[in-house]
């Protein structure tokens, strides 16, 4: 297989014109392997026995870090040129000389998540810059899981796997086919689901926050689907005193984990 | 001008070997007009009376929903199929039909910030939708002005104003050519000036935050250069109870003007 090829595979090319993002068309389940590129997302992988490291690309100045740091390579490494890592990922990844093939690390089933803490549950945001980030913020907050939609879900790879900066090995990534369905099972299991939602009837940092508890994020735009809110025990809203009343998704993402961890004591 | 360089233009092409995104590489200071697009981005910029727009490109969809919700257009536009604005912004940028071309706001003096709220600092953060994500929440949270460097900041223009999300309308862009002079000159005007740093010796939540207050982030992976680090009154960290201890740039901004405006008493 060309580099080409590779490159395609997980940054595939518009095919309708190009109105949309190749993120946000109907994903293909891929049965490749997880691509992780960059220094915290490739050593968080190598740092995780749960994660199997199929191949290691390195440059030699990345070999030569990793060997200082004495960090075990569990694979033997390609030595490469950056050029071949640019090539295969592309000129705007920030790979840092370190590219791994590994496999997808299994996604637990719902009924397994602790009842405990918090989980974030996403409908359908698309972008895997910001699945990557809520994915870092979510390790950053403890967060037990993080369920999305199989389907308009970015895979745990590549750009999003980058974002998340590392995050991918410690939060339990979940994908569920039905996601009213799946808060049902939450709120039966004892969840608080706790909708997020601009035009929600209370403010979030009013609301008596309990745990369990599931924060559930709609897309920027579309926001939550109407079967997703009217699965939630509670729709709120971030109250705000600017003049903007909608933020980045991931951005609403993190203040909503810092509002209902400092609400449930587990800031200290 | 054919539309290839039109595109080449704000979205320039690798000239180093494709090792670094075309937005971290040395920015040469355009005297081209602002480009904006997007549903937010546009309408926020034809309600602003001190943007001037100068060429406004609409499709038939977006012309007919902008005669519905009764927006002016100020100025004629060209009605373009949606493939033209493709071409000109390229296949991932999600546009909704509407491209302008207007002149970059005016830049404010730091000597006319008003001395109270909250004023953000930028160190260096050369992502654009780190920065669009930031100003976005800055406008949410009614911050007066964001202050960046001239060098290794990205321009208020293309995929920053789309992730401003309208945001670029409603909060000065300051830029200045030395953070260091700027942050004393914010020090002399009686700012609290509080650097965020995750090897910062207070947790932010624990400080006695005082308005006028000035939070100052850098660049993510680097952080606050020595010299900000040191002209910052207090060097602060966000403390979080998960494993990974930093987070994406925009999440941790939206994080720190949370807690300064509770602290501020500006949230009610």
């Amino acid at each position: 297989m060309s580099d080409r090829d590779h490159k395609a595979r997980f940054r595939p090319k518009s095919r309708d014109g190009g109105r949309r993002p190749a993120w946000q068309r109907e994903r293909e389940p891929s049965d490749g392997p997880a691509i992780l590129y960059g220094w915290h997302t490739v050593t968080a992988a190598l740092a995780n026995p749960r994660r199997k490291i199929r191949k290691l690309f390195l440059t030699e100045n990345a070999a030569r870090r990793l060997a200082e740091e004495k960090i075990e390579t569990r694979v033997p490494p390609e030595l490469v040129r950056p050029s071949l890592i640019d090539q295969r990922l592309g000129p705007d990844a920030v790979h840092q000389g370190l590219l791994a093939e590994a496999d997808p690390l299994p996604s637990p089933d719902i009924d397994t998540l602790p009842q405990e803490g918090i989980v974030l549950v996403l409908d359908q945001i698309t972008d895997p810059h910001n699945v990557g980030a809520i994915m870092r913020s979510a390790a950053a907050f403890g967060v037990k899981a993080i369920v999305t939609t199989a389907r308009h879900s970015p895979e745990a790879t590549g750009v999003l796997a980058k974002s998340a900066s590392g995050a991918l090995e410690l939060v339990p990534f979940v994908t569920v086919q039905n996601l009213a369905r799946t808060l049902t099972e939450l709120n039966d299991n004892g969840f608080m689901t706790v909708g997020l939602d601009s035009e929600g009837g209370e403010n979030l940092a009013a609301v008596d926050l309990q745990a369990p508890l599931a924060l559930v994020l709609g897309a920027e735009g579309k926001g939550l689907r109407q079967l997703t809110r009217e699965t939630c025990r509670v729709v709120a809203r971030l109250d705000m005193p600017g003049e903007i009343k909608s933020l980045n998704v991931s951005n609403a993402a993190v203040l909503a984990l810092y509002i209902g961890a400092t609400r449930l004591g587990l800031m200290t």
